[in-house]
């Protein structure tokens, strides 16, 4: 992997073996595939993310976790994301689309509120001619009746041909899919959002806007992205910082207060990976040096001992007054929903891509939910036959 | 009714008019449809569930009620249920299926919550591209504005070409039925559970789910159909001891402690249909002669006097253990949710049919959805030119 | 404007431009639109109602208020409305109508619960093919998390081509259009309901059921109607009174007990427009002379100082013994819900138009949502084409 810079801070990494599989993930060769319904419960929890996605890659392909995705992926999805954009944008491209999974239907099961994650999914649901029903609500009659988890889920996944879960348990969608392949109806299963750590298509989506924004400026291979904000519980941090291992001479910088800093088994996927990284406290000094600024928003909800509250935040914030010393074709994004992390002031400025990739989200799921049905042929040939030059 | 076994435990039947009526529901002359806008309400209340029967045969039909189907009505949806099902598995055909009622808007009604048959219904009504709209809430804002609930629902049939409601009164779907009779835009109303009384879906799920399971073992005739647990409340099993009266020769026992024991009048109906039946509380016995075994939760949430808290059910359960002491085809049906009476360690075997019997029900609700439009011809019509052979 | 009569009670009008703004109105000539971007927030605010409207006209066209249609306008919709009621009623007609607004999608944002005014925009919807999502909920989850109440709309905006939106805050749905019309995706505002103040759609269904109901007694022109309850607070009597006054010698009557009376604003506006009105509490001198009679509800839900509470409405009410009085053609009109002001008695009488106005509703709903996206013309050229006469 080339001309990777050493990190400044840098601990003691243990996974050669990752090493490896992160080298398998990045080159060329399509990714093995395991069978989720060859492996215990047991064995399978046993595993390191990575070995996790080898199973998740199968057929049907579930999408579970950032780890999950290689790089000629991300490529793919990227690519079929931005034609499917640009189908829909004549009437007639639209309809197409709607016809592609117009014989499938999903669950949007949210056991912990999200409108704008719902809603995205539930677009690229539609822009697909995917019938959708939802279970929005936490308390349903059924665990009023005293029914498991897995029953529950197991019954809403008799009506449907995918399921795309968010739940306040982590890991619960990995044993969803799990239990599903120990049935005679596997079915998809998409991670919304499980617990503090694993939000896997919000991470596509930072992809696919990294990729959009640096579109003529060589990619997001060499780019500095710096991370600012709640580092310690943001569960999108997380999973794009992975990600990003995937593009050669990348490095990342992780701005915030000492207690809400990254934490070290993120720095030790990057030492793994060898892709390079600063952790630092000031946003001052690192913010010249952005080729794209990921603001977070301190994530109170999670917040166990008040660390939200006891902790000076107002430096972590971009305004107006800023965006002279950034660089001209610096990407700002963000998460959403912001707080103060981000003036209003600053939303007209071109750079600001926040909005850009709420929509992004839309795109890329849609790509990601063709590729899951096995049908992102028929997209890209009627992209080849009938779409216009962009 | 020929060879109908004597009934073990026998109570005076009065009914010589019923017996009547279902031999007009056993044998193959169409059975008579009334207008319900030719009868006042009190003289409709008055009526006998099987002379209801013949006021929602009309135009439009209504599904309220088992005892308004006559077995010619099941063999036509059951058939029509298959025939669905396996135009649904290839792509053309379902998006055949989503153009037959694709003019059509249903709404679905759940002043009483239940994912299951919430999502269900709304399954059946994808499959066959008819839109939907949903209240899912007691607590309307018309009810906080003081309207009264006869006002609110002819409001939701307004926008409207069909009706599934849920709800906890009894009876308020047939009133609902009624009522839209006496004005000027009567449409079609299916009930998904009523009162502790009817869940006439529900009955046709599992008869179906029978006649699946015995298909090549002559059918539903004769079989031996065992009811185990809360048997007093339940009113899936209401519902269904009603229908197994119109197959020749069926005997059914109902198994359950003497407070959950199945209540009189469902025996009343079984005498006089001429139907043979055992009461026992012995389900040890039982098990072996069974061909099909319902089992069913103990429902406490309609617990008045605590029945379920006092009452020992631990012997009214399914596990392992039981297994080889069934018959080889014995069909194990629950209308789920269950607690702890089948245990998860025989989901696997090839006669637990309570997943399979989830999926039953979205079937023929379509099926029944599909005939109330009155468009089952188009479906039969396309499977007998296009459809391969299963 | 010709031979309005004089109001009978009458005040100090300011407005004379306002009289010429109405001429524009009422007259054959296309009204202009100017453009939201183009204005400040603060000078959007100082404008009057009717300037404002020539902001909503623009393109995309919003439906905020009642003050931005003209009578050509009106004819149009009500023209448009008829007929996609009619294409409607045929199965290929019906098919045609879900073909013409397949490719964009719909956001239902009900911050203010009204299933009615759920239900009848989202059958306008599917009517014309238009997916929508829902969000129905004020505690969505980014509120939770400290957004702006426009952070959060513009998210929601992100993922759709329209907004349908219901809010408790006057001028709310405003403030979103202008919001929307500085940033680079402006798409279509529908105001659903806005605080006490504006329902321009449920004054739009108004319009179009006069029109309906005097379809053979030579349209809305020259009739009197009749306004009754609580006229204070009731904002589709707010609405409808300025809607009327585009027609010519129409003369409106206000009966209302004196807290509950029509408010001073409204009768300014009547003055400005030449409308004649008469202000009384005595329901049953007027009764007689009514074409229609607009029965309203008292809305407790606005009640701060117990106005409802300690006033008499009793006598504000019509039932089978009012009916020999009322004019063989008078029009009953309510917005619905309904208390006691209307006996269900009169349901049945050919006069009581209360549940075809629910109809009409999704009707020019439909009809409005397809000229917001610029397609009625598709429609147009059907009817006239294929469909047999009425």
């Amino acid at each position: 992997m080339g001309h990777r810079v050493c990190a400044i801070i840098r601990c003691e990494a243990g996974g050669g073996d990752t090493s490896r599989e992160i080298e398998a993930m990045t080159n060329d060769t399509p990714a093995k595939a395991n069978r989720l319904s060859d492996i215990s419960w047991a064995d399978f929890q046993a595993l390191s993310l990575m070995e996790k996605g080898a199973y998740f890659r199968g057929e049907p392909p579930h999408t579970l976790i950032a780890q999950q995705f290689t790089r000629p992926m991300l490529n793919e999805l990227c690519a079929l994301a931005t034609r499917i954009k640009r189908i829909n944008k004549r009437r007639e491209g639209a309809n197409f689309l709607k016809t592609l999974l117009h014989d499938k239907r999903a669950m949007l099961y949210f056991a912990q509120p999200s409108s704008r994650t719902y809603l995205s999914h539930n677009a690229a649901c539609q822009i697909l001619g995917l019938d959708t029903m939802d279970v929005r609500d936490t308390k349903t009659s059924s665990e009023v009746k005293g029914e498991s988890p897995e029953d529950t889920i197991r019954t809403f996944s008799s009506y449907v041909d995918m399921i795309i879960m968010r739940h306040p348990v982590g890991g619960f969608a990995e044993r969803v899919a799990w239990m599903l392949a120990h049935t005679n109806r596997e079915i998809p299963v998409m991670n919304a959002g499980s617990g503090a750590d694993q939000h896997p298509t919000q991470a596509l989506l930072d992809v696919y806007t990294l990729e959009r924004s640096f579109e003529r400026l060589g990619g997001i291979e060499g780019k500095h992205i710096v991370f600012v904000g709640d580092l310690a519980r943001g569960r999108t941090v997380r999973s794009l910082a992975w990600l990003l291992t995937l593009f050669e001479g990348v490095k990342l910088y992780f701005v915030a207060p000492q207690q809400l800093q990254i934490t070290q088994d993120i720095l030790d996927q990057l030492d793994a990976a060898g892709t390079a990284y600063e952790v630092t406290r000031d946003f001052d000094s690192v913010m010249p040096l952005a080729d794209a600024i990921y603001m977070t928003r301190i994530q109170d909800e999670w917040d166990a001992a008040g660390e939200a509250r006891t902790t000076d935040a107002s430096e972590y914030h971009i305004g107006a007054e800023d965006m002279p010393r950034l660089k001209d074709h610096c990407a700002i994004l963000h998460p959403l929903p912001r707080r103060r992390e981000i003036s209003t002031d600053i939303d007209d400025d071109p750079r600001a891509m926040y909005w850009r990739q709420m929509r992004n989200g839309m795109w890329i799921r849609a790509a990601l939910i063709l590729t899951t049905f096995g049908r992102e042929d028929e997209a890209i040939r009627y992209y080849d036959e009938y779409q216009p030059p962009a």
